[in-house]
This record gives C-alpha cells, structure tokens and sequence, in this order.
C-alpha cells in the first residue's frame, strides 16, 4: 500500500509540474508569435507610408485575413473552441458533463485560433481562452498520466483537475500566479477545496516562474519583473483627499461593467434571433467577422479617424502607455519628453488629450463588446481591462487639470499620478464585467506595485456592488445566452421544501415504488445489454447448456442456489424485472433451444478450426447464416425475459440519498457542494422522487429576482455611505 | 417576502461594515496603548541610564508586572483566552461546539491581556489571538443583530460568521486584508464556499481601510501605506543568479520552522508532565509565566548581554530595521550613515554583524518558542516573522560579502538588497511554521513592494514541502496536544467503506433497528422532559381533566383520534416508547389520581390567590405539601409511561443519512464539506448505526501517517529538483 500511494503522490506532483512547464510554454510561444505577427503588421504599415491607399488596404486586410483564417480554422476543426470558455468551464466544474470541451482536438483549434486572434491586433483578450487551454491540457494530462500508471480517478479528482488547469492559465497567462489562483476561483468554483488552492498555487508558481524566466532567456526582459511593470513614487501614492475621485472611479465603472454585460448580451441576442439577415449570416460564416474586422481596422486606420483614437496602438502598448509616469494634459502642448515612447500616440497636436482618451473609451466600448462575439477564441477580460485602464486615466487627467499643483501636505506639494487612477480604473472594470475582486491582485502582480492597494481595494468592490446590483457577469450572462445547466448561487434565507422540487408525477417511480437499492449508470448498462446479447455469450452459454446437459444430474442444486441470489438483487429500480416466475419457462425453453443449435454452431466451429480457409466452403456458409440469424433472434427475445445477473453490473450502492422534508437552502448547498447532478428522494426508506440539478435551477429562479433587486436598492444606499465617509 | 429580504440583506451588510469598524477600533486602540506602554518602557530605561543595577531592576520587572497581570487576569476572567485561539477556531469551524469560547468575557480577558502582552516588549504574536477576538466579536455582534431583528440563523451561517470574522481578524491585525483573508481561509478551513471570500473581503477591506486611517488621523503616518514599508529598488529587484540563494532560505527555513513547531511541543509535553516541578508550577501559576520573563529580558537587557543580540529592539523595531535598505556589512567599523535609525543596534563596535545576527536568531528562536507556551494570550506569527526575517538578513548579508561588488549585468553592476532576503525569509519561515502559502501574500502588504513575487513564492513553497514532511503546522500541532475533536486532511486514493467506520455495536441501534424519521437535539428533548413534568403542565393537565369529565360524552372520539396520530410518529428512535397498549391504562390511571389531586390544587391556589400572604398560613401550607409530594411523584411517574406529544417536539425531519457501503473518501468528503458532528447509516431505510466524527478520525490516523512518509520523499527529490533548476 505504501509504495502505491508513494506512486500516487509522486504522480500528482509530476502531474503539476509537467501542467506548469507545458502551459509556461504555450503561453511564450502565444505571445512571441503573436508579437511576430503585430510587429510585422507594423512593419509592412510603415514600409507603405508614402500610399495612403495602399497602406489602407494592408491595414484593414491583414487583420482580415487572420481574424477569418482563426474563424474557419475554429469551426473546420473544433467549434468548442469558439469565445470564452470560462462559462463551459464553470458549467463542467459544476458537475455537468459538456462533451467535446475537453478534447485534443478543441486545444488545438483553440491554440491556432487565439494566436490569429491575438496577432491581428483586434481587441480580442487572451484569459478566458487560456483558461480553456489550461484546462483541456490538465485533462489531457491527467488521461495520459492514468494510462500510464493505469489508476482509475475518481470523479472528485476531475474536479481537481480542472481547478488546478483554470488557475494556471490565468496565472500563467501574464504571469501573475496568485491572482491567476484567486480569479479561477472566483470565476468558476462556488465551493472550494484548500487543498486545490495549494495545488494551484503550486502550479501557477511554476508556469509563471517558466513563463517569466523565458522571457528574460529572449532577451525581453533583464529579470523576473512584472509584465507591465510601472514606476510611481512610493513615499507618498496618493493622498486621503484623492479618495473620491477613487471612490468615483469605482461607481462608475460598476455602471460601465454592467453596461457592457448587456451591451455584449444584446449584441448576441441580436445575432441569434431568426430573421433573414442571421439565416444569411449563418450560412456565410466568414461574413460576419470579416465585416466588424473591416469596419474596427477602418476607424483605427492612423492616418484616418485612428489619429484621434490612438488607433495605431496595439492593445499590450495601450496598456504599457496608459500606466506611463507622465501627466499628459501638462506635456501637451511642449515639446515631447524623452522616454515618452509609445504614449505620444495620445498626444495629438491639434486634439486636447481628454478628447482622444474619450474618444478611445467610446469606440473601444462597443468594439470590445462586438468583436467578442465574433466566431473566435476570443476573452473579455483584456479588452476591458483597456477600457478600465483609459477611463481612469480620464478621471486621472482631468484631476490633474484641477489640481494642477498637486495636493499640498505638511508643506510639500504632492503632483497627481493620472498613472495611478489607471491601473485602479482596469481593475474596477474588469472586476465589475467578471463580478470578481481579485483583479485587483491581477494588477498589483502586472504593475509589480502595491502601495495603492487600499484605494484599489474599496473601488473594486464599489464596482462589484453597481455590477451585481444591475447585471449578472459577463460569464453568467453567455451561460444564460447558452442555456448551460448551471446552478447559481442562492441567496440567503431561502428556505423551502426539496419535496416542493421533486418531481413526483414521474411514472417509472410511482409504479416501482421500492426501496432504493442503489443506481447503475446508463452506460454501464447499455455495456450490459449490449453484452448479454452478444455473440461471445452466446456461444459460452450454449457451450455451457452443452455440459450442463451431461452433467444435469450434479449441477441443479448449484444453479437454483444462483437463482435465490440474483431475486434478492433484482429490485433495483433501473432493472425494472418482472418477478413473475418466468425465470422456469425461460430456461426450459433456453434449453430445448440450445439442443437444436448447438449442433449448428458446433458444426460451424468445427469446420472453421480443421479448414481456416473459407473461400471454398461459401455455400455451407451461406446456408447455415439463415437458419442461424432466425436462431439468434429467438434466443434474443428468451434471453431479455431473463432475470440479468447483476452480480456483474459496478452498482453505486450509496447514490445520493435526500429525505423526503429537505429545505431547499440544505438541498442546493448539497447540490453546489458535492456537483450533483441528481439526488434520490426517500420517504422512510422508500424511493419517493428524483431531484435533477433542472428543479433545483427551477426553484431557485424565482428567488434570483427577488435577490438582485433588494441587492440594487442596497448599492444605493452604499454609495452615498461611501462619499459620506471620504469628503 | 421582498421587504423580509431587503431588511435580511440589509443586515449582512450592516454586519460586516460594523464589525470592520469595531474591530479596526480594537486593533487600533491595542496598538496605541501597547506603543505607549513600549514607549514608557524605554523611557524609564534611558531615565535611569546612570544606574545599571536601577535600570536591570526597571527592564525586568516593567514585563514581569505586565505579563504577570495578564496571565492572572485570563485565568480570573476567562481560561478560554490563553492562547493563540486558531486550533480552537479551527475545531469550532469543523462543526464541534468548544464551550465559553466566544463569549464576551473571552474577549474582555482576551483583549486586555494581549494588550498588557504587547506593551511588554515579550516575543508574543497579535495575529493568532486577533483572529479569535474578532470571531467572538462577530458571533457577539451577530447574536446581538439577531436579536434586534428577531430571526433566527441557520447553522450553516454561524460558520459563515464565523469565517467572516476570522478575515476580519487576520486583515486589521497589520492592514493587509487580501493577505488576511487568504491566510484565515488557508488556517481554518477545508473546504470553502466563495461566497464568503467575498464577505471577507469586503470586512477585511473596510477594516484595514480605517484601520490605516485611524493611524493617518493620529500622525503616524502622512498617508494610507504599508505597516513594515520597504524602498528597495525596483528596476532590477534580484538578479536570476540570485536565485539558489532563495531557494536555500525556502529550504532552511523548512527545516527551522518544523523544529520549531517540534521545540514548541516538546515545551509544552514537559509543562504537561505529571512530576513534582509541574504540580508546583500549577499550584502556583504565576510563577511559570514570571521566571520565563526574567529570563527573557536578563538576557535581552541592553547594557548586558542584550548588546550582542540587539536587545533594545522591540518586536516592531526589530521587523523595520531588519527590513532596510543597508548593507550592514558594508558600513560595519565606518561611521554610521545619515537615516540609519534603530538599525544602529544591530552595529557593535566590536562584535561582527554575523556574530550579532547568528545569536539573535539563536537566542529569539527558544525565546519565541518557550514564551508562546506562557498562559497568556499570545501568538506565534510575529515571533516567527521576526526570526525568518532575521534569518533571511543572515543569508542576505552572507551574500553581500561573498559578491562584494554586486552582481554584473550588461555592463551594470546592481548590488544586493539583503533587505529583499529578510522578506523572503519573514515569508519562507512563517510559511512553513503555519503551513500556509499566504504568508507571501501578507508580506508584499506588510512591505507595500511586490517586486520580489516570484522569488518569495517559490521559496515559501519550498519551505511547505519541507515542514510538511517533517511536522505538522503549529496549530495542527496544539490540536494534537489539546486532543480538540478535528479531522484531518484526507490523503488522496483511500477509498474504504464507511460501514467499517461505523460502530454497529452499539446496543442502543441494535434493539431498536427501525426506520429513521428523523432526530432530535438532546436539549430539545430535556426541555420537552422538564415542561412535560413541570407544574404549569400539571395544572393545566389536571384543569383540563376538569373540563373533560364534564364534556367526557362528546371528547371521547376526539381524544381517540389524537391517539392515532400520536402512534405514526412515535417510532422515532431517540424517543424510545414502547407500542404496548399501556396507553389506556395510564389515562384512567390519569383521571382517577386527577380527581383527587385536583381538589387539593384548586384549595391551594385559591387560598394563595385570596390571600396574597403565607406568613399566617403557614401550618395549612406544610400539611399541603406533605401529601403534595406523594402526588407529584405519582403523577409524574404516570406520565412518564405515556407516549409524548411529538408535535411540539422539534424534530429535524432530514437528518443526514448514509447509505451502508459509503466509501470513507466520501464519507470523509461529506463529514468536511458539511461539518457534521456525526451522520446515521441506514441500510434499505432501516438504522443500522451512527457515524461520529472520532470514528472517521480514528480510521484516517491510520492513512495518515503513510501520508507523512510518502511527502517526505518527495521534498528530497523536489529540492534536487530546483537547484539543479536554479543553478
């Protein structure tokens, strides 16, 4: 035992390590190629700078050809791997088997279809698909690893695969493995085990310590750093007096989030309702990304309207400028700084920087919200964490432009760091699109700075509170769009009857109203059925009747005593047997049958052993099919009579029992907690109902109303609690 | 409905942002007077300067008076407060109700003597005793709000509270709520719904947020920043060579905590021994706690040996001068910078900073380990952050002298930071003493820099890997000793039966092997059997009597129909009537004594009622007493024979049921996730036993010291591992 289990454990941390390096790698080699990619788009746009035309063309066509390719490809190879895959995800880890998600064949197209993505700079997020990948290698993994060591999981392992997949592809995603832990956890899980919490930890340690030292081996990076990192003043971040404008940021961004949810929700809906233009949409499939592609490229086209919309920024640049060190409204206007780099995209010469950064927000707003839904491995959270980064720094620049000495205290005089209400506005946006507050950790991991960490804090949740009140996640919202068989989590002091939610109208269970026994998987007994008819058994019977007939005399008492047996076991609801003594009549006709075609088969065998040629006996073949398929059949129909031998069916002698009075709060944390998809209902023993996850759903709906809307009337009353406190 | 959930949701709210408030009130307020009572420690001793004997007097019984009082005032007020109180929490969370643990008097004693503790510059920790200060607040505040509102709570929220209020400890402790509330999740728990991480979260943050303020109000800081700041430098942190050298502090201070935990058991078996010295030492319990502290502050006494291990430093002092940004080694023996501080103690003329920071660490480590052991309120985390720190700044100096001039890259040369080692020392040591990867987490909070992330995370998780292997966790540790009722960890692949676990033995199950209706809670059944003979129900009964002797044509088939009922429920197990038809003959029983006793009750209760005095009527009150008691023990006895009113009784009409093959993975999986106490095993609906939570321990003992074993080889493998990685 001791060996085995050092086998075991040797294996999960292999298991961990081997999950790590791979995702470490996919993620380097993502980001280097798509790098490639927009580095060559920039390349071939600055080679053509003397032809607008031309230039044009390359600008719009090149994201184009990459965004259709990753449609196609997506939908020829694997079309699971279309969009986020956090909602699938948190669908699977509820319990719900989703097939097709977790195959080879999905990571693959999702791989090839994100790096497209990615490389046609659109505004496309990497997370939510890297989730996806992550977890579909942890599968992938783990199944080579049992076929290797040939343990059988059990299904709560699976589950602990997964969680450990998710929080290593955030973490490794852009390094960042601690708030890489804490938002899988946030965003898929409504239990949580610790010790999954170790294991991703470990994990994502591992994948961002390889992620981030690769890039040092490229030569991106001197050493391990954040990935954007930024440089503000840590003696004194901010002042107390700033807390409104942080607290203002907060609330609306909650507002934002919540607007984009819907703004996302309606532009799908609008896509699925059945009329003339979606039929024709549907059919032409590259149609519709190739139109928003060519019409986003055509407003970021630089020398065109993109000149007001720092169009020619990618996204990472957007990022990297918008937590820059500089306060743009003082630079404007004078001579460029050195080391301003990327960010003089901001500044226009004619347009004030509030212009351009409003003008950015708005078309950046719906084109996030649109191209997300393209037809591609596609996440939310980059391009809102744009979004977010952009409107604090609006809020930023204008109360630079108010306090344009800074803040006086104790006699210095402390300038504002519009850098600052950045990094606090992507974080509060992002945490109101995924209702999440450890984006917060996400961002102190890519700034690689802490000291706003109080500020940071309090908007996040002012955010969460505007978002929750007014709009489910972004993730609950497309599990809503695509009816996913989700659970969502209860509000308090909800208590009801689980016999109000059983359906007990059901007829299999009002006519065999039994004593459960235990359950037995459809497949298994599928595997059953399939076998009790099967030619092998068939001819093991018939070869046993054979010698049972001769030795008849010494054997009845032995199979009798089998009989008594299998009557004790055959009660069980899914086995549905008729106790009716046909068990005598079908085995004496089992018998006067097999007495005909044993001869048959055995004259078969035979000839086919001596000769192991059957080219030249065709004809005795062939004579011999027909009476034997009318043989079959009849043995067929004697044999389903037949009491099965459940001795070699995996019964599950403990399925999942409820008592007939359960509350509903006890039946949905049993649900949510050990991922049921069904529950027995007893009444003394006796089966009474089956509760499935749907009931449950069904149940809980009707509170869901009644909690979002007490919720809204709280956020209110929050928000003035919160100004109250920081004027 | 909707206004009950408004007000209901309200209330969460209100909770969490009072207990924020309060308990960042507490936190404050214990910092304050515990840095004044410091402040009036050192003042004493530098007044006194001119006198070693007066000054030697003044420093040793300044901290004996106050540890001494603390120590008495706990065992006059509330045993229950000595301690760290996270084993307790722990055990309280998993389910098992532990006694006068949260009660406003383990407060009141914990609060004061951990003030008194502090101000007496001994190494004790605020971090354990303030995470269960904050749960009492919490389950206090909850009461008190349940009170207001008039609603009771299910079980499964007094652990939400519970859960919250832990967070809420952890996070204004030192300001770093993300850190707090995944360190209280890490330490608690087992399992964990998300919900309340949001909770925490929330709690923590508004906490930590006024906390901060509090201390901005009062002009000990100009802003909201870290408690411990750090300024190292941030464009190039560590370099990858520096690497080895973190993983060996991980490594180290695996080794150092698990013998810490180790020397602190070993302490407390020795105190525990039945011997001559340990009698004498609880006789007198003063003394213990008294010879410790003169010890403690002979040896840390400044003049004396105090100046070879920087004695003069109190616990805070020592965290932020070993958190600077000097290479001690490099200024030794030159003239001290300008802003050197406190770290000044650190620098003998004459004594190398090896030398100082090698005793120090020595001499602290028993230190902290002996003075946890004191019956005070006292934790181990500060302690043990101060050792690692000073451990790290050992190998961080060590590294300074081996690479005197830096480390060379392109062409710069960056020198090392041994502040940076201390971090990751505070983190690696704390990490491994407590078996939690948060402690990283709290550090960047505690320092307000995160730019040594990945570093310190590898090096805290090469710290678990190794104590993990050697010894439990500290508090895992004191539940050993204390033998609280908790249950492990299960080891993964153990998948045994459940009925083996169960105790079929028992002769109460057997006699009475019947289908399960449902349980009652024992005190429930006390007061049913209190009011069921109580001399309310007596009269009541026996007017009652009254009245159906006069209507006794028209009851009779009322009453029978009452009988009937009663029999459906009456097989409840606990309940224990037997179904003999005694039911007849004590209700004539009944009515016969009734008409005799009746008369002398309405005699009784008239006089009494007429006359309003006793005095005058003593003599008739003693003769009815007489023959009273011979009523009343009659009548009593008659009642006891008679099936009870289960109506009134309330009976949980789902208690929580196992099917007889369970496997022990799920029963282990069910008894953690839902912190059962114990659950009934029935087989086809029938009890066949009990499950209590010893017997699933008592079968887990047994995995888990193969689970130890095991872990142990793999760290050996694992630290190969990462120096063949790093170097």
């Amino acid at each position: 035992v001791q060996r085995f289990l050092v086998t075991k454990l040797g294996e999960d941390w292999i298991f961990l390590v081997l999950l790590g390096v791979s995702m470490a790698l996919v993620s380097w080699t993502m980001d280097y190629t798509s790098a490639k990619s927009l580095q060559l788009y920039k390349w071939i746009h600055w080679e053509l700078r003397g032809n607008v035309l031309l230039q044009y063309l390359a600008w719009v066509s090149y994201p184009m050809v990459l965004i259709m390719f990753a449609s196609s490809f997506c939908h020829l190879v694997a079309p699971q791997a279309i969009g986020s895959g956090i909602p699938e995800l948190k669908t699977i880890l509820r319990g719900v088997v989703l097939k097709e998600y977790l195959t080879l064949k999905a990571f693959i197209a999702k791989v090839i279809g994100l790096t497209a993505g990615l490389g046609s700079g659109m505004p496309v997020g990497k997370e939510g698909p890297f989730v996806h990948i992550a977890s579909i290698c942890a599968a992938v993994l783990s199944k080579c690893m049992m076929f290797f060591s040939g343990v059988n999981q059990s299904p709560y392992c699976y589950t602990d695969i997964l969680t450990v997949g998710c929080a290593v592809g955030v973490g490794c995603c852009f390094g960042t493995p601690l708030g890489g832990v804490l938002f899988s956890i946030e965003v898929t899980s409504t239990y949580f085990a610790v010790r999954n919490y170790w294991r991703g930890y470990f994990a994502a340690t591992f994948s961002a310590f390889i992620f981030r030292v690769l890039s040092v081996f490229n030569k991106d990076a001197v050493t391990i750093t954040a990935l954007f990192r930024t440089k503000f003043r840590m003696d004194f971040p901010f002042d107390l007096q700033e807390l409104p404008a942080f607290a203002i940021i907060g609330i609306s961004c909650g507002f934002l989030g919540a607007f984009f949810v819907w703004l996302n929700r309606q532009v799908v809906l609008f896509m699925r309702k059945p009329n003339a233009m979606t039929r024709f949409l549907t059919r032409h499939r590259l149609i519709f990304p190739g139109v928003v592609t060519l019409v986003i490229a055509t407003l970021t086209f630089p020398p065109g309207f993109g000149q007001f919309m720092a169009g020619e920024l990618m996204p990472r640049e957007c990022i990297n400028s918008l937590f820059d060190n500089f306060t743009w409204t003082k630079i404007w206007g004078s001579p460029l700084p050195p080391g301003l780099g990327r960010s003089s995209a901001w500044l226009h010469p004619d347009v004030s920087v509030f212009v351009i950064l409003l003008l950015f927000f708005v078309m950046k707003f719906w084109m996030s919200a649109v191209s997300t839904t393209m037809p591609i491995p596609s996440g939310a959270f980059m391009p809102v964490f744009i979004l977010g980064a952009s409107f604090g720094r609006l809020v930023g620049e204008i109360m630079a432009t108010l306090f344009p000495h800074g803040i006086l205290f104790d006699g210095i005089l402390y300038r504002i760091i519009p850098g600052g209400y950045a990094v606090i506005g992507a974080a509060a946006l992002t945490g109101a699109v995924t209702h999440t507050v450890s984006t917060a950790v996400i961002c102190f991991e890519l700034t690689g700075q802490i000291s706003h960490i109080l500020p940071m804090m309090v908007a996040v949740i002012l955010a969460n509170m505007v978002a929750q009140g007014l709009q489910p996640s972004l993730y609950d919202s497309i599990i809503q769009i695509k009816k996913l068989p989700y659970l969502p989590e209860l509000g308090f002091g909800h208590i009801r009857c689980a016999e109000r939610s059983c359906n007990r109208d059901t007829p299999e269970v009002h006519k065999y109203s039994m004593i459960l026994l235990g359950s037995i998987d459809r497949s298994e007994l599928h595997a059953l059925c399939d076998w009790w008819l099967s030619a092998e058994r068939r001819i093991f019977r018939q070869e046993q009747c054979l010698q049972e007939q001769n030795q008849y005399a010494k054997d009845s008492w032995e199979s009798f005593a089998f009989v008594d047996e299998d009557d004790e076991e055959s009660g069980d609801k899914v086995c549905q047997t008729e106790r009716v003594n046909v068990h005598k009549e079908s085995k004496t006709l089992l018998e006067s049958l097999s007495n005909q075609s044993l001869l048959v088969v055995h004259t078969y065998l035979q000839m086919l052993s001596q000769v192991g040629n059957l080219a030249n006996y065709s004809v005795v073949f062939l004579q011999l099919v027909s009476y034997w398929l009318v043989q079959i059949k009849e043995w067929e129909e004697a044999e389903m009579d037949k009491p099965m031998e459940i001795d070699q069916i995996r019964i599950d002698p403990s399925p999942f029992q409820l008592v007939e009075r359960t509350s509903l709060h006890k039946t949905h944390t049993l649900f949510s907690l050990l991922g049921l998809s069904h529950a027995y209902v007893t009444s003394i023993g006796k089966l009474v109902g089956v509760v499935a996850l749907k009931e449950v759903r069904k149940c809980h709906l009707l509170i869901f109303t009644f909690f979002y809307r007490s919720l809204f009337l709280f956020y209110s009353f929050s928000i003035l609690f919160c100004l109250n406190l920081t004027i």
